[in-house]
């Protein structure tokens, strides 16, 4: 928590934030005067809300870099005004606009520990402890997140699209003018399905494989503070962008290409969306999960020696297949939460 | 203020100072032997008028680096005898110019608070208690700085613009060979008013929503110490230069855009520079300070929960809609500065 | 070892690291239960294998970036239907991937030092006082790193490899679909041989001298906290990509060259793997370790004044010259040894 | 001296050194058992010339990726088997190089102060108490780094340029074919003298100004730490050759012109390298120092409050038209230094 305490909120906060599967306590500096506040409404609000609203806003400011630097480059293709009279901007700039788009998400999402993809929260409740019962939200702001700044982006490059596609129409590759790619990924027409899939996969594992190298305070050559976190990202996702990033999109994230897809369908770019590449829309809803969840068990496998199920006997499946052992696994968790008074 | 204490300066000066809106003690390291150089005539000039030399050099730097990678990729632009033989750089450049420049801009300014941008400035008054008898001045500062650095970049590159134009012309787009795109923007023949301004209103509320994040201590994703700020604002700007930079240029800011255009109407770029794009040039004045506005508004509204209008009643609308009690906050206000003994 | 300790293992794992060539004691981080793992069997292996592991992941990051890099740009040139309209990327983008890569590679690889280049552990052996009975592990797990990970790329790329060569044709330079030059390094056709042994030394040494720069803690020009160091290396191996690159693509690196030459071998690119470029495969194996080697003489020669055989008389060849002053010296390191309990 | 402490050299090493215009004790690590190797003689000269040879390593690594940028950017232009088939790199890449290579000087040169440039020592001799009788040692290293290491990049490179140029020719701009602009700089055609003077004076004027306030411990947006400085230096130097790098190649730097400059004629480059470009070569060894003394000037006049010059009385042209008060100075300042016992 960098010097922070949870604050002590209000009963009645502490039992809603509690009912959203988050934390009683909001992680608000003590300094701030809360508890005077606490008496304005929207204030309440915001500290009920405080790591959906983190997530929230941490995915908006990257999806609006990201699909930002899409819509620039793809849409000034060529453009002979530009300087240097070749379009403002080249395939690289792609790279540039995701990574520092993430970066700047992370710092904007630090309340809430800035995951800004489905499938990072869901490895960090499976493997580092994170409750459950936090996902639900976290996926819900996170979505809502890359849906509404995607909706900024083509609310801002509409004149351009209109300009591109000719007024009004909408469209998605493989047509030749097609806009659709800005906002969500299609994959190229060569690529089988199991490619298409086993690509997502490889770029999802590198990412939660890295990242969880770069959150392990027992690893020596990560710096113990975590100011160099959303640098080493940056380098992260535009190495992604430019190693792995052609086939699929380098989508690699539930939120950041299902919000905005639907966005897409939402504004008028028809079913293709979801037809397109032999209903391609759900590879990058489900290998994220997959590949992240591998990633990390590789990673835990190999390298981690704090807590985590690969750490347990059978490598935590016996979870999976004694019930009963889970079983009093829960119990003994949950007992020792209501002791802490954490609810 | 890092370490560094405000010095105690002469009561003349002090003066001075209070009357130029400053602070009355200037911001300078004790070490340095100031009663002893405050004989010296320059000296006490210098320590007057500290703040604004500061904004005036970072905004220079600035607008040096960002008008000059802009004149050189669009001058050399196709340019053979390059290395690489096209150009000595392409769009990119202009991100690198422009995303540098205002990091080492900050570097320079630091004994100001480096804003080089009066819709900054404007928003640090209206959210975080700068008080608003510093804005006049530093928007003096800003304006003067870009002015006097447009000129210089001008006067570096006069013979490469004779060259591309012919010797003497000077001509505004959407002329094929203009060169005033150098100095202050010009939008994209296509978008239409509301474009235009949408398209600054986005990037400046982006721009302070970012730059609020990382300015605020009790988000904890932000590193405690300010070291990091210049470089992610490198990215912040690289990233607005990629992702947003097209259609109007990414001026989000009075002192940056209107500085160059005064001086390129100066030197000879004619009436055009006020009427191209339908009158285009109020839009960069105007915009910036209502995106960053809102998107300041957004950042405390959602995430900061330290002092702010936002977190009093009314959302700090009291203000306005109850005459009364801003002047009761203010005289308040007063009552206490003068305690303090600030004037 | 940055704040850890290496943790009291069990005397049989103390036996087998022995064996390996490994310090007895593995470097883990002391709060972690390591007593109670030590029962499960895979916890063991863990630890036993801790650093060989390190190196393995590390190298294996390296080139999945820096081979992912390449495969991206070759095999998606010139491609129209890229944002921008030619390709997924630049030569640039082949910097990028190698040198952020190497920086990611480093951190996850923290535990044995990340060397990921066995020149670079040779000359540790041979300037830094690294116990030489760890080469030969290291350099397994190197090799085995980057094997792995270039089939992985192999496996990503399948289908954009078939797309270009066509199906199930797999060529080697100077054909010219050829995609051998994903995984391991072919010259330049107008090189002679010593042009391309030189080309790769004068690299090799450039790195080696750079890096034993920034590891040197009494120079004063380098932070004495090894955080900066990943994001230096990612500077100084872009730098090699963007200077040294072009003529034999920058292999300086046993590990790197061969071990995807090999997996590329056995997936069908055929004996020209070994043959193209004049037996060119031997060159990228032996002078980085002269290269290496020379690069850090000049280092310990003109600059470092530390503990290094440079700085010994005869500056260290008395080693060479006189077996009996080597054979004293080294009962002297081994009876030190063995009395401060290290087998 | 950032934790380190001038080690007591024996007595003739002080003289020594103090000959050579060096401190007295050279800045070696304590820990370093440096009595007993000051037995062995080349241990002793290393002592003897520490400064001199972290100032030649330093710029000697500048120049090696700064000219290696060029030459393969220049050498390799359009060349078709590269990935993405147009050159390994283009001009971007040249900003990498000397910002990298200058950015990994200042690593290496840590003991001396890392100046790397004439221009720069003479400035810190003139602003900042650096003893004048540092600036010929320091002065002929940086010369003799810069023509080394260009001998090193025309040997690695020399079987490309025969085969861009032809056998055993070589030439110099505006021939088409020309090579020798790899190692120093020659104006566009376009210039007039005065331009070509004020680019280098404008480029180097913001390169000191920069410095120094970088150096600025009193300035408030500056790190305290020297840790930021390198990659701060990599920002500004790519940022002066996106922005003011087309012209006249921004030199900015004697030893990085001259140096190279002698050893393409020595290599047999011929006369043109003095006389192309209207004899140009003096520009880039008179200008970097009327520009950097005009920068520092500018800084100290603005925003400097520490000891300097221009905070002494008359802006300290006192010590020009009052002879006999610097000779007063001078006086004061040998007694003082006696006093402390350095000679």
């Amino acid at each position: 928590m960098n010097g922070l305490h949870r604050v002590k909120t209000s009963s009645s906060l502490r039992k809603t934030r509690s009912r959203l599967g988050l934390h009683p306590s909001a992680p608000i500096d003590e300094d701030h005067d809360i508890h005077e506040r606490q008496k304005l409404l929207w204030s309440r609000i915001r500290i009920a809300l405080r790591e959906p609203f983190a997530e929230f806003w941490g995915t908006f400011i990257m999806i609006m870099f990201g699909d930002g630097s899409v819509a620039q480059v793809l849409l000034s293709t060529g453009q002979e005004t530009a300087p240097g009279s070749n379009g403002f901007g080249a395939y690289q700039s792609i790279s540039w606009g995701w990574g520092l788009g993430v970066m700047l998400g992370v710092y904007v999402a630090g309340d809430s520990g800035a995951y800004l993809n489905p499938a990072i929260t869901f490895c960090s409740c499976l493997f580092r402890q994170l409750p459950w019962r936090r996902l639900p939200i976290y996926f819900l702001a996170q979505v809502l997140g890359a849906f509404t700044a995607s909706g900024v982006v083509y609310a801002n490059y509409i004149s351009a699209i209109d300009h591109v596609e000719g007024h009004g129409i909408r469209t998605v590759p493989p047509s030749k003018t097609a806009t659709a790619g800005i906002f969500c990924t299609y994959p190229q027409p060569f690529l089988t399905k199991t490619s298409q899939f086993f690509s997502e996969f490889v770029a999802s594992a590198l990412l939660m494989f890295v990242i969880f190298a770069l959150k392990d305070p027992s690893n020596n050559g990560v710096p113990k503070s975590d100011k160099w976190f959303p640098l080493c990202l940056f380098f992260l996702i535009f190495g992604l962008g430019a190693c792995f990033g052609w086939e699929t999109g380098y989508a690699i994230n539930l939120a950041r290409d299902f919000g905005p897809r639907l966005m897409s369908y939402a504004v008028g770019y028809g079913h293709e969306v979801w037809s397109a590449g032999g209903y391609y829309f759900w590879i990058p809803m489900v290998a994220p999960f997959c590949g992240c969840t591998f990633g990390g068990f590789l990673y835990d496998l190999f390298i981690y020696t704090g807590r985590s199920p690969v750490n347990t006997p059978w490598m935590g499946l016996k979870h999976i297949f004694r019930p009963d052992y889970a079983w009093q696994v829960r119990n003994e968790h949950l007992r020792r939460e209501k002791e802490e008074g954490i609810v």
